[in-house]
């Protein structure tokens, strides 16, 4: 099987990766592609709630759960150490055309960073060769092209081109 | 590859599935074996959080929603249908010993009925040759085995006799 195309989007936390992820979704799905998203935390993160039966189940020691209804399927499980992006798509990911990416730091895949001079840093992704474009402000000095953030258009219209390859 | 076993933990709602499922799974795990467990709620569960970027990101199109932290990862995605048991095992369950399934009414894996006299319901396993313990009060008239609810070991003897077979 074809490797599913993964696109990274990376930036500061508060740059608004998530706003531009959640703008890009609709876009790509009105071209007929269907969408998946992985999303990193370091901090680590709760869905389960407690006195669940999910929750009570992997209180008692079960290394994953799945919990299934009608149209849907949420799954809670254990993970040696902390797996990269390309495992967690392998693993996890199946039926989509295409995976957004948000919150890896380090990753191979192609990357657009989300960028506003108003934060006053770095530009992270400079001498990166997987990245693709940059979206927000003008950091200088890149060859990859940069985007307005509401240009959504414009940057669905990249992801197609460099990363579908459709 | 093997499928890993599928043991199911079927009784009316109230009769004790959950708690017994809680108890197995410790048992199961001090002799060595990794669990998993899938849960059915014929109504729908909810373990995203409005507001949280994975709820986002779901709600703006992505048909599945990888969360990712150290040590542990949390999948949400829509399914055609209401798929089955044997479906949600092949698809999301790896790297485990036995599966405890809870919730699934019609299924042909080994199935472990908790029933109580006290509910004053019908044994729901009557005539069901996948039957291969009652857990609970003495329905009467059954071929499988039945166990008081709070023997662990007993049950468990079972599951690794019959089931697991190893």
């Amino acid at each position: 099987m074809k490797p599913i195309p993964i696109v990274s989007i990376v930036g500061y936390s508060g740059s608004g990766k998530t706003t531009l992820v959640e703008k890009l979704i609709p876009e790509l799905r009105k071209r007929g592609l269907r969408v998946a998203t992985i999303k990193h935390n370091r901090h680590g993160f709760e869905v389960d709630r407690e006195g669940k039966d999910s929750w009570r189940h992997r209180r008692a020691g079960a290394a994953l759960t799945v919990l299934a209804s009608p149209g849907k399927v949420a799954v809670m499980a254990d993970t040696e150490g902390d797996p990269g992006l390309g495992e967690l798509g392998e693993r996890f990911v199946r039926d989509v055309d295409v995976i957004l990416a948000e919150g890896f730091k380090k990753n191979p895949y192609p990357k657009i960073e989300v960028w506003r001079k108003a934060q006053g840093k770095e530009f992270l992704s400079r001498g990166d060769r997987a990245l693709v474009a940059v979206a927000g402000d003008d950091p200088g000095g890149l060859a990859a092209p940069r985007f307005d953030l509401d240009d959504i258009e414009g940057i669905v219209d990249l992801i197609e081109k460099k990363v579908i390859r459709r």
